[in-house]
């Protein structure tokens, strides 16, 4: 536990599904459990990659929305700071302590960029612009706040969502960045959110390959009209390789190493990228049991399912045939499972997953050794 | 707001989205938004039907999970007390001041019955059994706790998720039930969930005749064991008009009729079953534009997608055409969208997107009225 949050009033069981030293069969279930030892490695492997690559890690705090986590991916795995996806997100954030946050998106809106302006009064704050109409405002609430904000100018490399056309019009918006008081020009954004997921090993790199040209471009030009790039940034689980060695991107963005989920395994296989092992899982337990099949009480508030089903974990014979709102079907043709029986399940996407628990409960050795606050759990706006 | 919070240490736009009296464009987005002359008419149109039917409403809060809601369904809505489908939530329940609570589902877990039987000397508490094997550890924590747990005998009536074989397995269940010290046998369960999202209305007619006779039969067999069903309970929004009529059930279940969302319009078409209102909504905010496309700040972690992709509300020729972590990508070939735009949006499935939101915010004549915190989001276990 930690400073973001004390156990003095919280009962396990009511408030929280386990405390501290209780074993694995005490945890009140569905509860998102993360395996310590697994996470451990996981830490420690992006960790000695950025090292050898010579590139910098900005962990992205949207999977786990833990400032518990984001202290050690910053004290312990290499990270120089955090992405962040909303204002809300990097406000929970900074009052747990982090001092070096990318809201790697656009903020719009009047009151957001006050609150933007204000948390730059107390941390490193850092955000995306793709418009420039966008400048006037944010300029106005840094000038407002007596703040310096940081932006990166953020280009569409690939992905059809947020970012300015690469190329002249993303180096006229650094420009005008560059010239707005309050306002302190510090690079591109460069993601291609949708290259992490392509199943083919080849397909990715030929996005990423694009996405470089359009980055490598787009950097020449800036450059050329006399501004620094500090950080060149994007990439994610499924691609960062691809960008460490790239010669372009200086700041990996990855967060779902930290965990993995099911959707990353079947798009990276077992041991592509540096071998990340599963640490986050579901921990459930069986409710009811008919011939061929078990109940589990870990449904769709406990499971994220854009990106598919959970998985089963170390049980062969075993499949999630479907989820409602609060329960699992279990296929169990071989009558493997009796009630009570716990299960660890897979997520098949974590970031959204996470998002749906209060708690993480860190466990070694079968015995829970801290719970941790998702600290920024619904911090959506 | 009410007796669950207080708006004391709540600050807009970082605790909670708005704070009462605030306009529309000043709520920060994405937020859970309820518009509360649609909720009033809901809340109305279902006491109207219990009250004309001569049957009784147990609400299930698994819908919303708010105890602010769940009380304005008892004192205005015509509800005798709601369901809940986890002994956290009841729980959270009857610190929001529930009285009289069916947890619709089993419960095993030896830590869990402790709770139950806890809360059993607070409130009234119904639960479910489909297994002989569970009657001595609920019997067993009843009297441990010097409690009286109220025992309805779950049948699979068609949905083949839990429910003991209906007809003998069922009534011998019921036997043991009534005999067991610290139980009393109070009725049946005999949900059919399926049958609610099933598109062709005569063939959800069909799943509640095979329903019907079946719970009709175990029904016949209990009361020729010389035992009395208080509760025969099923039925949801898809459905209960069937159940209400079919001389069986007494006491519906309906949750989303109080929300309504974009799967059950779809089902159920814009006038059936009494012609509820959507009175949930996401506010969105559009954050970036590109030609043809627009991108709002809504994405996973605000919407549910098991039941499909959110719609948006009122404005014709712009639909959503996909989610991420975070954003919503909005299709928009009129070029209709500008920056700043609020959207609002009707969630896929309503139960797991209210689970996403810590937040009710509830709006009359474009003002917030009331903030409900969702009281039981998150209490899964």
């Amino acid at each position: 536990m930690t400073q973001n949050s004390s156990y003095r009033d919280l009962e396990a069981g009511y408030d929280v599904p386990a405390l501290p030293s209780a074993a694995l069969h005490e945890i009140q279930t569905p509860a998102l459990l993360i395996d310590l030892d697994a996470f451990d490695r996981n830490l420690e492997k992006m960790r000695a990659f950025v090292e050898r690559s010579g590139i910098r890690l900005r962990a992205h705090a949207k999977t786990h929305k833990s400032a518990d986590i984001a202290r050690l991916q910053i004290e312990k795995g290499g990270a120089c700071g955090i992405c962040c996806q909303k204002v809300s997100e990097a406000e929970a954030m900074v009052r747990g302590g982090i001092k070096d946050i990318l809201i790697a998106n656009e903020v719009r809106d009047a009151t957001k960029l006050k609150r933007l302006a204000r948390l730059a009064t107390q941390a490193r704050i850092i955000v995306c612009v793709d418009d420039p109409a966008a400048i006037a405002d944010l300029s106005a609430a840094a000038i407002e706040a007596s703040a310096i904000i940081e932006v990166l100018v953020e280009i569409d490399c690939g992905a059809g969502r947020c970012g300015i056309l690469p190329g002249e019009p993303a180096r006229d918006l650094a420009v005008s960045v560059a010239a707005a008081p309050g306002l302190r020009f510090s690079g591109i954004q460069a993601y291609h959110g949708a290259a992490q997921h392509i199943a083919i090993e080849a397909k990715r790199r030929d996005a990423i390959a694009s996405a470089r040209a359009l980055t490598r471009q787009t950097l020449d030009l800036i450059k050329a009209a006399g501004l620094t790039c500090d950080i060149i940034g994007g990439a994610g689980t499924g691609t960062y390789p691809i960008e460490a060695a790239s010669g372009v991107w200086n700041e990996l963005q990855c967060g779902s190493y930290i965990f993995m989920d099911a959707d990353y395994r079947r798009v990276l296989g077992p041991v592509a990228n540096d071998g990340y092992e599963h640490a986050l899982f579901v921990l459930t337990s069986v409710m009811s049991i008919a011939p061929g099949r078990a109940v589990t009480d870990a449904g769709l508030k406990a499971f994220a399912v854009d990106s598919g089903l959970p998985t089963v974990h170390g049980v062969d014979g075993v499949t999630c045939e479907g989820l409602s709102d609060e329960h699992c079907q279990l296929d169990d043709p071989d009558g493997q499972l009796a009630i009570n029986d716990r299960l660890l399940m897979i997520p098949g996407h974590c970031d959204p997953t996470c998002n749906l628990h209060d708690w993480y409960i860190g466990v070694r050795s079968e015995t829970v050794e801290v719970i941790w606050p998702v600290t920024a759990r619904g911090k959506l706006f």
